[in-house]
């Protein structure tokens, strides 16, 4: 008889609940890893709603820290006892979307046939860490190591939203000296605000209402912050911008309106980044797209994963460049994840992330 | 008195004529250029219909050809006599869009404020060369020598179509082994068709249905021509790549139903390179886009001008890389135009390109 | 008892001999491939010369086309009996190097320490596939299977100097209307022609002496052949270009001649792609280096492999892009392999490359 | 007669002299700048030590902040009055060097024929800034206005050794995460330092042996500074990145050891980033090199020029994003310009910059 765990389970739309399940079996080139410290993330609650469709019974969750406690017969490199966290993303290495740098499209069509979305596997399409064990499969690719200088906690925001809001800079391509918008400042926007400050631009304006992610945005690097409900932010962002627009701006939330006024306060030649998880079909004003002719682009980022993608971002974490772990506002045990799930998704008490210990 | 020359020139919605205008007058940075050779372009035949909004009085074209008659007094490096092409788009150096490395968007913006629409002038902004002569401006920055071993009408597609067709295949990034398609064959959609089998695209399927177009395709380089009446290109584009999809998707013609699909074949992490020019707003389906998680992108470019972007196109002529003079089906007097914008607009006797000669 | 088969092994400087070894036993993310045809390169030249140490007993070669005899227990997505190559450099997937999209450098410096020589394994730190079979490390992201369509010696470049050449194409970020050098016309400067030319070159001008190798250079795309022992190729180039010098200058030899060569002819801000393997330091004279003021780069690519860069250099046999096939100038059965040495090792009879049957 | 002004002028090797020149002519698209601060350059050392050759009788000095006095016939968009910087390398917007994106090298081999020695204007091939009054060519291309919230000391560094510094670690091409080693820490050495954190290196590692700046160097970002003469740097950033080595090394002092050094510190697949301004041969040893096949690059800038890239400079000064007014250590007269000439080229009394006001 397996041994047995706790873990956040998808019942059905409206309930994720913690059930009994089996610790995993493990293949040769997996690791089995006790979690120690996991979050929920937006795309969870999306889930939960039941806009985002997975497997009744499936293990929620994609943001694991934890300890090895067993390798497979094929892994080498690493030692049971380590402390380690994975991605979101877990890339395998040896599929034609890793070979040719795609690495967060790794497996993506194989779940839905050709309409394919993204490469996320832990609790989208295997069992996720919400949970006292998760198998990480291809732990080669995946496993990274935890300096002893930095918490659980800490480094609980590289697996997923320091590497998605980061990508959002990344992927605009930033330059020393740009101007950058994003668009709503929730954990990936605040991440995605700390990553501009950290490639070189010089002028960041961030988009919110919440009074304490506005506060919170200030602290990641914006210079400014527009306050949606008290201004139209395009016209805000022309007139800050003396009617020049913005090199890069970030879509950090996923519907049409922050969409729109991202493509709208670009610059000529400019780029949108878009971070969101959309839920409807997008309008492009043939304004705001300057019929065509504008040298504009909309580039979409999923959240890179793999080994060296967590390496990058825990020497973020380590070297003090941006510090994350502010965004942990409310912390629970596994125990009483039904109760997290129910304040993060109502956006109780100004959360902005959760720390879920078991 | 001014002495006088004959020149295509908007009237109203519906009417372009050919006219008697003053030979243009030229500033020390200019160069006043005889035009032995030009043609129309597909947005010229918006404006004629009202659907690209211009000067009345306007002297329509963007595509010259043509000897330099006259040369400011700033401008060296040039002789008169000489034989050259300027390209549709032309940027004067100095702007902070040429800076920047975005030269057609030099000017963006001037004309219509903040809602900038490239930095298109011959045609647009400033009077064109549907004439005998043309004002180039910025001359030093934009006049391109012509090597007497070709002959006008194969530079002809050099100054616009060719240009924006290859910057198709350029923006979409295309690799050696990449496997591509092309919706729309006219004009533009062959050339990134040739552009694209330049770069070394190993797979070109190509989207049109009028059968000349669909043999031209052939000869610009495409693998595939699919008829998109007798079949859904989606679908045979999926069937074709066996379900992965395309490395790199061209727009060529400007329409959601060309876009939609553009985005449809796209492999996860594919660029659709869009070079039409749209009058309409565009939608983005939520399943083509992969809910914004398939790192897809949309690029759009603009015909890149200047000197040093015609010498590369007259380099492709030259050398016999690309041979598209045979793209040119059909010759008129200028003293023809208003039947060649007759035909060209209506696209009788399977016309592709037409050359004007003053 | 193992069942045996042939092999070409390094026994000492100045010997590799065909010797019995047993057939390799396979791990669980291992293929054994059965040899059908492979072929010997330079840096084997430079093997058994002494000129690169490997250790003794060693099976040479990293060439290989074949069949897979057996699959390890982890391999999916291949099928015993189906036709492969696998490149001469096999990168796991997994490692550090290439999950930062550097797999030609996975494994660089496990075997000397600090001092990496690259990620190269077949031949070099493992056994290599002049024999008649071959174990095929990390084999689902190295193996690459072959269309029927085409020939085993159709595809016998695709593992090393293919990929290589085109390497130096793609390194050197050559665009369309780009003037290219390439210094040797060998097999692999052959390669490089063939690739600047499938990425739009539309000068290329090759520099070799031997007339045999300077006229497959036409064949590959060369447009001007510059005999070194007639004129000074610096010169040649120089006045080719009125002055101006190439925008991609490609080493393909591995000398300091060459190699100072393609850094003087190039124009300020070319690029140096430098593809050979150097047994000597390297002089950088100060003027052709425009005294480090001159936007110069000097950029080395070894060979890129895995199953993904194989199948894109399959793809561009398989569409006829590039048809590298007459490359193979002479035949030999594995049996007489020795002999094949001595032809290719002292470069008799107009050798370029052979193939080799088991 | 003209009206006079003082100038610091090339005598002969070893003299730089305060002498009385005509206040220059302007042009149509000049501009006359009356300079309010300049400063001396180590360039400006090697033209006085006879190492780097220019004309007698040139001003010197390439590093302008002021006010236009008079602006030419034909240029457009600033007004005199206006308080501006131009960059040390002044491109023209309309040569093929700056159309092709490499606007540094406009004008590059005019002056010394083929041999190609980078785009410098200013005290160089033309007059330069130290002096009252200093011509400044195409200037539409090049001036960039001085928002008054800073002071002419602030924005001292922006023409030149800012500009170049930062260069180093975008030619670099710096990710986040990455390791940086910058070898020497003098003006430029430290500008790109702050360059290196600017653009999200994790680790930093400045080499020098001056106390003065080694403690600087902590100041601009450095996380780790090696003194070269307690240990060897080599094996000290071995040690320090555990056998990895560095993503990017960059050379900013013009020598054979920091240039053999920063080579031998790269990971595989890392780059050597030059600034230097070398005045002998160099050697790349064979090892240091991985023989060709460790996909290292060399790549050398020349400082960016421009009215965009001072632009973007300006704005990081504004931004407050790296403050380099402190590299400022003395100040001096135009009248004391041979005192301060003195005091810098034997780098007595710990200078770093001084600033030079008429």
């Amino acid at each position: 008889m397996p041994q047995m765990m706790k873990a956040a389970v998808f019942v059905e739309k409206g309930r994720i609940v913690l059930d009994e399940k089996p610790i995993p079996d493990i293949g040769p080139q997996d690791a089995l890893v006790r979690i120690t410290t996991t979050t929920i993330c937006g795309t969870d609650v999306h889930i939960l709603k039941g806009e985002y469709p997975v497997e009744k019974g499936l293990t929620i969750g994609h943001e694991p820290v934890g300890i090895i406690e067993k390798l497979g017969s094929g892994v080498t490199g690493f030692q049971e006892g380590q402390r380690v966290i994975a991605g979101a993303i877990t890339p395998s290495g040896w599929s034609h979307a890793c070979l040719c740098g795609c690495g967060a499209q790794d497996g993506a069509g194989t779940r839905h046939g050709w309409k394919a979305i993204g490469g996320w596997k832990f609790g989208n399409t295997i069992d996720g860490c919400q949970a006292e064990y998760v198998r990480v499969p291809d732990a080669m690719a995946n496993l990274a190591p935890i300096d002893d200088a930095v918490s659980d906690e800490q480094v609980l925001m590289c697996p997923d939203i320091m590497s998605t809001g980061f990508a959002g800079a990344e992927t605009g391509q930033i330059k020393i000296g740009d101007t950058v918008a994003i668009f709503a400042q929730g954990p990936i926007g605040l991440c995605a605000t700390a990553g501009a400050k950290l490639m070189g631009a010089t002028r960041i304006i961030a988009v919110d209402t919440v009074p304490a992610r506005m506060e919170m945005a200030k602290r990641m690097g914006a210079d400014v912050v527009v306050d949606f409900r008290k201004e139209n932010p395009v016209d805000a962002i022309k007139c800050l911008t003396d009617g020049r627009g913005v090199d890069v701006a970030i879509e950090a939330l996923g519907t049409q309106p922050t969409f729109e006024a991202a493509l709208r306060v670009l610059r000529p030649g400019g780029v949108l980044s878009s971070l969101g998880v959309y839920s409807t079909d997008l309008k492009i004003p043939l304004d705001a797209f300057s019929a065509g002719l504008g040298d504009k682009s909309i580039r979409t980022s999923l959240c890179p994963g793999g080994k060296e993608r967590m390496r990058r971002m825990l020497e973020v974490v380590v070297s003090g460049r941006a510090d994350l772990s502010g965004l942990v506002t409310h912390r629970f045990q596994l125990d009483q994840i039904e109760e997290a799930y129910d304040l993060f998704a109502n956006q109780r008490d100004g959360v902005l992330k959760v720390a879920i210990t078991p």
